[in-house]
């Protein structure tokens, strides 16, 4: 049976709420490995989550997809004296090569206070039966080797590997949102952003193509590796028929300058009712500032007018490049540069700079429009 | 007379409006400059802005907090000639002490395509170059130096040194938005990631505390270092005095638990109108999820519901570790940190859930008080 150590941080010092956090982890990381079809047997330890798998390695990547986790470790299990841990210690640097071209460090902890070495005898101790055992040189800033020891009233824990986590929270601890998901790079990540803040996530997504909608179901595939504990269901609309009222009132008046704003603003309406009937508190988008002209914070004004449900935009202060990086990280950028046909509703000389005045004076033209056909 | 070498990124690619945004970014650059009492010929020559001055070291923090920028480098010059370009860069690896011990790469660019020779070229003749002089190895993914070469019409210019900017857009390409600044960690830097996506930002603070106002002015003065080419005038308004209506309300039907919910929505119904007031497109906040009970998605909504402009909380989805890493890098986190007088009006077991029907619910029986306390 091999074991892996999870780390978590932030959610560590929540006070009151810290065992609801950690329960709502625990179960997250069962979910992750119960996919992927691993037994394990996930237990607290103090300040740590303990994963007792046959299957180390393949539970490694789940792992590390799990928001709320910071690290983890595969690690060798010893009785808590002080010369079993020295005695894995050297056999764990044997194995990873420490000799006099491959430099080491020994980072002990002790949460069992009880033990009668302080972490820092304990990092001497074992630190010198590895250099004078395969004669190298400890390096503290930059070692080639770095030996973590966990010392635990149960049993002490040994590693040479610590594999970085998602950081955040546990998907499930802070309440729903409905994602506006395309089958563009940015809202991709702005719904891995809020699942890894801990919030179950409602991709909605408007049709426009099949090969669109093909590309934005594929990315929520990818986004539920993040999401084990709370399963991504998309709610997929038309977008034809949820933006055709608006259009058919604009060309009528002659604004099809317009469209763009309008069709935002049909989506962000549709997408609140979702959000309503499906207890969500929040609309989250993928805007960030500038990238194309009509991505101004004129137009981010008006077609945020009057939406009941808050908008929320955790892309909004990020660079392009940092978008697209993030996107490579998560694996949702191949299948976003994917070819789809572009949306056919784009007017001429779309509105890059509008006002709520103009919005206004736009909405009332409609209503008089409406009223007419209706008479 | 030192020259210095300004790359922009982002807004290089951004077609028909790439003019104004280079002529705002060196309008920015000479701000910036000007504010640190540094004389400098700031000019364009193709994708690159050249900075001409007496004090080139002086000049380099400025302009690497200038939002736009997304690396510079001091740069020597010499004739678009092979051999002035060789001869400048055996000298510059002495300098830098290219040696057996010391490895090397050469990077050459060439924006002048009727230069005889290729970038690869370039790169191959002054790298043999350098290794047969200094009998040094050439290192193409982690070189001890990097020898740049930009070859142009007018002159080449050759560097060994380049700093990182912000990246962003250049301040003041994206209108105006008022923020809402405490003396906390978390606003500045909200305050700076969207004054990096090219925001003028209009600082409005509520003062609870002469240490707290203290905090947020020596903040919006870190913060004008990033923003030169726009001034920041921080709007100081009287916390106590803006939620008195609401607090006096509140103990009168005996729902103190909501003081913090609608202390919030006082403030952003202040904010919008200053916004309003002085043509800001949107109100920002320095929110995240979760790191307090009561910074809960549902308490966010209730926040929210009903607040005229915009709300962008570009931290929403970042953990407190990248924030507190964001606040150190910009140099807010040392002010923030500073001790202040808590606020006085912190009621007993705040609302950490509220819902939109509970908070129109007591929106209600406040009016009735009120309207009772004008009988």
């Amino acid at each position: 049976m091999g074991l892996i150590l999870v780390r978590y941080g932030e959610i560590a010092i929540k006070g009151g709420n810290r065992h609801l956090f950690v329960s709502r982890l625990r179960r997250n990381i069962r979910a992750a490995l119960r996919a992927h079809g691993i037994d394990a047997e996930v237990s607290s330890q103090g300040q740590r989550i303990l994963v007792r798998t046959e299957q180390v390695e393949p539970a490694l990547e789940p792992l590390s997809c799990t928001p709320g986790i910071v690290s983890l470790s595969p690690v060798v299990e010893v009785p808590s004296e002080i010369e079993a841990i020295e005695r894995e210690a050297l056999r764990l640097a044997a194995v990873e090569g420490v000799s006099t071209e491959r430099t080491y460090c020994v980072r002990a902890r002790r949460p069992w206070k009880q033990f009668p070495l302080t972490s820092v005898e304990i990092n001497q101790r074992v630190g010198g039966a590895i250099h004078r055992q395969f004669a190298a040189s400890a390096n503290l800033s930059q070692p080639d080797v770095t030996l973590t020891i966990e010392v635990r009233p149960e049993t002490t824990l040994l590693s040479t590997r610590t594999i970085a986590g998602q950081g955040g929270l546990p998907v499930g601890s802070e309440g729903k949102v409905v994602v506006l998901l395309s089958g563009g790079i940015d809202s991709p990540v702005a719904a891995w952003m809020m699942i890894k803040r801990g919030c179950g996530i409602i991709p909605v997504h408007f049709s426009q193509s099949e090969s669109d909608t093909a590309k934005a179901l594929a990315n929520v595939e990818q986004l539920q590796r993040y999401s084990h504990g709370f399963e991504l269901r998309p709610v997929v609309l038309d977008h034809a028929e949820t933006i055709a009222p608006y259009l058919e009132g604009l060309q009528r008046i002659a604004q099809e300058r317009w469209t763009c704003v309008f069709c935002k603003r049909a989506m962000l309406e549709r997408a609140s009712a979702v959000a309503q009937e499906l207890g969500a508190h929040a609309l989250v988008m993928g805007d960030s500032l500038g990238q194309v002209a009509s991505q101004s914070l004129a137009n981010l004004e008006v077609i945020s007018h009057g939406i009941s449900k808050p908008i929320l935009r955790p892309l909004i202060g990020l660079d392009k490049a940092d978008i697209v990086e993030l996107a490579r990280q998560i694996g949702t950028f191949d299948t976003s540069i994917r070819e789809a046909e572009p949306c056919p509703f784009l007017p001429k000389g779309p509105v890059t700079r509008g006002t709520v005045g103009r919005l206004k004076g736009i909405l009332q033209r409609l209503s008089q429009v409406d009223d007419r056909a209706v008479e």
